[in-house]
Order: C-alpha cells, then sequence, then structure tokens
C-alpha cells in the first residue's frame, strides 16, 4: 500500500484523523466522481469550473474545446490549480442537532495543467473518458475523426500532491441523547442509473446494446 | 421572474446559450445541490473546500466549528470566495465519441463571507440546513444547547453576482452520424435513498418515523 506525502497545503487541520493519504483510496474516489471542480485564481480572483474528467494512472485528464478560456488561461500562465472531487456517500442522523452529519469522500490535488500532445496518450485520454461515464461504449461508437482531434484539447496534471477526506460510519451523540426516543442512524444515498430516454431524433430504431441494459 | 445582472466573471463566454441569470432556476439548484465547493485563494494559492449548505431568500449559509480555519481565513481577511454547486442529471450518448456529453444544472457565485450573529437567523439557519438534508426531521431531534451553539460558525454569504449554467436534452451528431446503427440517448443519473442503516449504538429500538419511510 503505498502513500503520497503531505505538504503544508495539503495537511488536514480539522479532524485530523479524517484525512488519508493511501493512493488506493484517492484513486478509488477520483474513479467513481462523476466530476470535479478546478479552483484557480484569475485575474479577477477565485475562480472554479465544474468539468467531467478521467484518470489514467498518476494523472488526472480534463478536455474541451481549443476555444476553452479557462484551460488556455490555467495552460499558459502555469497556474497551479488546486481539483476536488466530492462523493457524498449518507447523511448521518443524529439524535442531537449539533451531531448530524454526512458521510462523505472528497479528494483535493494541487496540481499544475500540461498540454498532451502525444497521440497515443490523446487517445487513451479519450477512450478513458467515454468508458468511465458508460462502460463498453467506446466500441460503439464513431471514434473522432482529424476535424474532431484539432478542436479538442485535453490537458493533463499530475497526481502528486494530493489528500482525501473520508466520514463513515453512524452517528456519535452525547451520552446522555441515547436515551432519547429519537430514531437514529443512517441514510444513504447512492446515484442510480434511471430508464433510458431514447433520442427523438433517431431516424430508425436501434436496439438498446448489452452494456446498457 | 427576476434576473441577476451580469457582471464580467458572470459572463458565460463558452456555450453562452447555456448561461442562466434566471433567479428561480438558480434558487433551485441551490437547494438541490448536496453540498456546495467553497473556492478562495490562500497564502499558498487556490484553495477548495466541498461542505453542506442551505439558502434562505437572497443568502448562502454554511456552519462549521469556531476553530475551521477556513471560515475564519474567508472571514477575517474579507476574501472573495466562488462558491460552485453542481448538479449531473445524465449522460448524454450520441453516436460519435465527439459529442459525448453530460447534462447537468451548477451555479456558481461570487461572494464575501459574513459572520451570523442574529439568534433568530442562526436559529434558522441551522433549521434550514438540517431541514435541507432531511426534511422532518428538526422537530424529532434535541435542538442545540448553549454550548453547542457557542461551538459553532455560521456564515452567510449574500448571492447576488451569480450565474448558473444547463445542459438539458439529447445527443446532437453530425447529420451523416444519424444513419449509423448506434443507439443514442441519455441516460438519466439520480440521487436516491438507500435503505436506512440504524445505529448499531442504539440503546433502546425506536420506530422509525414518518418522515423518514
Amino acid at each position: 500500500m503505498s502513500e503520497f506525502q503531505k505538504t503544508e497545503r495539503t495537511t488536514i487541520t480539522r479532524l485530523p484523523k479524517r484525512g488519508i493519504y493511501d493512493k488506493e483510496t484517492i484513486y478509488t474516489i477520483l474513479d467513481e466522481a462523476l466530476f470535479c471542480t478546478i479552483a484557480y485564481t484569475g485575474e479577477e480572483g477565485p475562480f472554479q469550473i465544474p468539468t467531467g474528467f478521467c484518470r489514467i494512472a498518476g494523472k488526472i485528464y480534463i478536455h474541451g474545446s481549443v476555444g476553452s478560456f479557462y484551460m488556455r488561461e490555467i495552460l499558459s500562465k502555469k497556474l497551479t490549480v488546486s481539483i476536488g472531487a466530492t462523493l457524498i456517500d449518507g447523511i448521518v442522523l443524529a439524535r442531537s442537532a449539533f451531531h448530524h452529519s454526512v458521510n462523505y469522500r472528497s479528494v483535493v490535488v494541487f496540481s499544475t495543467a500540461e498540454l498532451v500532445t502525444d497521440e497515443k496518450e490523446l487517445y487513451e485520454a479519450l477512450e478513458a473518458f467515454t468508458e468511465k461515464m458508460c462502460p463498453g461504449r467506446w466500441n460503439d461508437i464513431r471514434q473522432p475523426n482529424s476535424k474532431e482531434w484539432k478542436a479538442t484539447m485535453v490537458l493533463s496534471f499530475k497526481i502528486e500532491e494530493v489528500s482525501a477526506k473520508i466520514r463513515v460510519g453512524g452517528p456519535k451523540d452525547d451520552e446522555e441523547d441515547y436515551a432519547l426516543d429519537t430514531w437514529a442512524g443512517v441514510l444513504p444515498l447512492k446515484i442510480t442509473k434511471q430508464e433510458l430516454i431514447v433520442d427523438e431524433d433517431a431516424t430508425h430504431p436501434v436496439e438498446v446494446p448489452a452494456y446498457l441494459k
């Protein structure tokens, strides 16, 4: 089991026992999160953008149009960015208002953007991106053509300065409150897939593929 | 229907047709989001913290321990913060890799923290916070005592400089790709409640209240 090195800005000061530096835990959170938030300091102050992303080995990848203002800005100025991803796993229902909480898993990475130009890496990033959103999808769709490749910018961020913060388990109430007749426990939350909605612009019927069933 | 005024930093430049300044739409997104991300520029550069929050009228409220480093920092230095909240509504499955997308609703607010000291406002914020996580809960639990009030810091942020960005609907493919035999449409996603987990430290059985069923 390998751990990331703590730095001053990744050291959890509030409830430090919730701080996690284990690589596998951090990668699992990043792989499960559907979007991340890229925060940086622009000319007009702090800024943040939510965006889809994927992880391959020790790097986070984002992609967008070559015209994306924020991607060009963080790349050209070599700005430090903070990348955050958060999963909400449940609502912790305590007997007292004070001890109500949330079970969560979150990661924050500090890094700097690098432009991906290597063709193999570009291809792998776009494949990983699509497969993260919908496993099995990549081999069922039209792959990018050269015009689309030229319109797409992919940035990578090394995952080196990073920490996770996690809360799990039930409520922790004050001793005297356990006698109350208040139901206590956890209401787990989960992102679930709903019924597929077929494209209303479809020109002919297509069977739903096995990976979507 | 009232609209927020655009400013330079809330004007959506990328895909401007997705930009929304309508108050009702923005409030609905904020009320549905289980957490927000507070981004600011600290002494060591850009920083972000995910946290629970609630909205009452034109203000966002967050709360935490009086010892919270980041809350004290943004308050004492009157730092501009960027507050982001994002909902992922579905995965847009196009016929081409390039046109894959995500249906989402996101809000970004620029604001500055104010310390809430008025007792009525404090109480209302904590009640709204609890009721947002679990409607019906507030009247079923032990209310905060004076020791707990003293340990809790509540900050408010005026919602004035704000924008939302939204994508809805099915995929938009290139004309020639509609002939492909690839299933296309939307895979909707939803945060759903799972089966309740009773507190394993409970000292006696308590019936599950109606608002949790």
